[in-house]
């Protein structure tokens, strides 16, 4: 099948690897405002060629929407005025309630496909694309019942390719469960990172005095702020409820340690212990 | 030469391997109050031997103290009491000052070194254990003119053998600097776990869409409570003002979210980005 792919970053990227590994697609045909990632992706050889928008639309059996969450939310519409009768559109970005109340009333609403696959890393653009990005991780269809079933069955197909393990999930649920698995986690980190770099303003100590834990706490503030500040704007009310719950938990573990109270702090981190199962879980999901 | 190690866990089992390993050893007494942790020391060749502490402090070179800081603090004077004219003492723990302050005048303040390797993982007990744990990691060196020369020459020599890359700090200043970029990082992880442990009851949606970034972020919540207590107990003043600031900064982030402030966002964001440079700088010391 031809494919246009809209956002040729790290997820477009890796998408457009998998489906020309896979002979899945014929033509992958790359858009981007970006002219210099657009250079890069012909030049890696992740698509066969760049198009305006419009022209990319022409004679396309599938369009994969890989940029961030609120352009996503204002070109669906536009870009599902435009297509073929049979043309499936999908997007893979981190929130859906608001696309799918975007395009709620479209008359080519049942060509779309609402999917977020949970797979990432805190790298950007055409060069941190990969072949394998996406391998046995989880992806999320959204609202399924609002689909056509040969749009569902093109998008299941190409994950099923990969393989992904697929879920299915009310778009509202997903945004309120992702800002506690994926949102928090990255303000969380963020903060950790803008805290550290404020009172060490002496970088070596830092380079000198943490260690891979730190490492591994801060990671994601190497996230982009192109795609992240659009995903908290699009999942405002969920990503604060979650936010003042994790600082209301900070503030009692704060109280504890101003009181010295080392029983109760002995308690919340045995209580945090109950995580190492789920992680565990993770991991063996991730290796399968 | 004999050494003794105190607590035969992650840490006091790693730096045995490294003992047996290159030679330095020529027999290691293990001393540990946990009957089961001195038996699995012992089956998987981590010690030699194992004695109760006033038989494991004669005739012995070296003394190395490997367990939770607040046990170090009580312990370390009595271990100095009882040691010999030129037996070496150290410590491996995450604060400094409190140990320090506790044998500032001992007759034998000069036979210890305050030591603390930056390294470990979320794993405990001798099974945790590995040789290598310590490689090319830094270890920091604390009150270095309190002890004598012939006492650092040997830790020295220890780290150096490993290698370790050494550096030389206050206790004070260790306990200040160590709060913002570990122990700050470990409580932002703990509560990360407690957050989302109690907002997701349903365990299955946190296996099935969490990522390898929450997975990397809350992976310190797998950390030891009998550990961490101690260290959060020693450490109190710093760290209640680093969880103070780190509080601060997660509501500047909420308000900006609630205002739906998408532009101060993205600059906290871009200004969190700056950890890049940091964090690139650790990766490469680690491989080197």
């Amino acid at each position: 099948m031809n494919v246009t792919i809209i956002g040729i970053g790290l997820i477009g990227g890796s998408i457009a690897l998998h489906l020309k590994a896979s002979g899945k697609a014929k033509k992958i045909t790359g858009v981007d405002r970006n002219e210099n990632h657009l250079k890069e992706a012909l030049q890696l050889g992740i698509i066969d060629e760049s198009a305006p928008l419009e022209n990319a639309l022409e004679k396309t059996d599938l369009v994969i929407i890989a940029i961030p969450v609120n352009a996503a939310r204002e070109l669906t519409p536009k870009i599902l005025d435009q297509i073929g009768e049979n043309t499936v559109v999908m997007d893979m970005g981190s929130t859906k309630a608001g696309i799918c109340a975007q395009i709620q009333n479209h008359p080519k609403r049942k060509n779309f496909v609402a999917t977020h696959p949970i797979a990432g890393t805190e790298n950007t653009g055409p060069k941190a694309a990969f072949n394998g990005l996406f391998t046995n991780k989880v992806s999320i269809i959204c609202d399924r019942d609002k689909s056509a079933e040969q749009a569902i069955r093109v998008v299941e197909d190409l994950y099923n390719s990969i393989p992904m393990r697929l879920i299915y999930m009310d778009a509202e649920e997903h945004d309120m469960h992702i800002a506690y698995v994926s949102h928090l986690s990255h303000i969380s980190s963020f903060t950790l990172g803008l805290t550290v770099l404020d009172m060490e303003k002496n970088e070596k100590n830092i380079f000198n005095m943490a260690g891979s834990g730190f490492a591994s706490t801060v990671r994601l503030a190497k996230s982009s702020p192109d795609m992240w500040a659009p995903i908290f704007e699009q999942n405002t009310s969920n990503v604060s409820t979650a936010l003042g719950i994790y600082i209301e938990k900070l503030k009692l573990f704060k109280q504890y340690i101003d009181q010295k109270n080392i029983e109760k702090i002995r308690e919340l981190m045995i209580e945090a212990n109950q995580i190492r199962r789920i992680l565990d879980g993770i991991e063996l999901a991730v290796k399968a």
